[in-house]
């Protein structure tokens, strides 16, 4: 590979296990004495954490305008401040949810105008778009008793209170599904109910065939 | 006037008098027993303060497209959560700078582009446009012993750092003053130089002549 950078991200619904193939593959680079940068949306930098931290955990109300605008707000300084220049010293960036997440939850699952959104993505991310973006598809039901575990902030309350039946979920992953079959180069879907380490060698074995590393 | 809310917005340079203005005027409908809303931007509301806070004294570093984005998410929860539903009830609504501050600082001042600022105004606003705006035109190297002394944000500091010359708030006026003459029908432009009460009276003059209040 050459001096410039990678951008992977990794998509899917909450308790997917995005964190965890993303700390791998970012430890896989490492091994292989690559110099990377692991992150995740929103938050990684100062402004981001702010950010993350009111819509996720705002007691206020936001509307889905304002939330995709916070969103919004986050990834324009994520890019500006830490992708484009680590792509640009030929880092390897791995971010956790990326604009991708945008049309999923806010467009397919609040039900903004997509096309808003790629306008409002494309300002944001500065017309970055990722290397390869994996998607972790998982059935919203089956997921629930990991999410509800694990998480617990505006974004879970309002779902509980607002929609029954996981349809939310459900209209954002029929919505990443739709993204992935559009642009089957950039992504690699798979079974995120498949066992962690098959999952990391999957992600592996399509990074190697995809680019030099 | 019917049951329709009447949305008036006072725009113009930081210390240009604005609140002033917005309070007296709040004051005048009051005393007709008028039901007014006074609000500022951004805040306002619990979401509003939060940016507010973030977008003026954060220590980290906010790209003017992440400044952009939030000063629209502040707009688009004001606008859903507190305009509309008084306008609705045939509130008057008073409102201390809203999108046209957006196309002045942003798109002039910091040199976004206009028409994707127009474009995002509408999406963050809702299409909602005041009825009147009054500019309270000021020259910015005279307002600036009157901005020193009131003000002490991220953008006095920005723009005593970054911008000599007043550059910066020179090309806000400017921008003001083309957007007020693009449309006379809804601007009124005035000297913020005059007397407090003889501004008062300028725009109460404008508001009667214009709105049966």
């Amino acid at each position: 590979m050459g001096t410039k950078g990678l951008f992977i991200t990794i998509e899917g619904g909450d308790a997917a296990g995005k964190s965890t193939q993303a700390r791998r593959l970012d430890r896989t680079f490492r091994n292989l004495n690559r110099t990377t940068l692991l992150i995740s949306e929103p938050g990684g930098i100062s402004l981001g954490k702010k950010i993350r931290k009111i819509v996720k955990f705002s007691s206020s109300p936001i509307s889905p305008e304002a939330e995709l605008l916070l969103f919004l707000a986050s990834r324009a300084q994520l890019v500006r401040e830490a992708i484009q220049p680590a792509l640009s010293k030929g880092i390897i960036v791995i971010c956790d949810r990326f604009a991708d997440s945008t049309l999923a939850y806010q467009g397919f699952g609040r039900g903004l105008n997509l096309d808003k959104i790629r306008d409002f993505n494309q300002f944001a991310s500065d017309g970055l778009q990722p290397n390869l973006t994996i998607l972790l598809d998982v059935d919203p039901i089956k997921a629930r008793g990991r999410r509800k575990a694990v998480l617990k902030d505006r974004f879970e309350s309002l779902n509980q209170q607002g929609v029954e039946n996981n349809s939310f979920y459900q209209k954002v992953r029929e919505g990443y599904l739709y993204l992935a079959k559009e642009d089957p180069d950039r992504w690699l879907i798979l079974d995120a109910g498949l066992p962690i380490s098959e999952l990391t060698n999957l992600i592996w074995d399509r990074i190697t065939r995809s680019f030099a590393v």
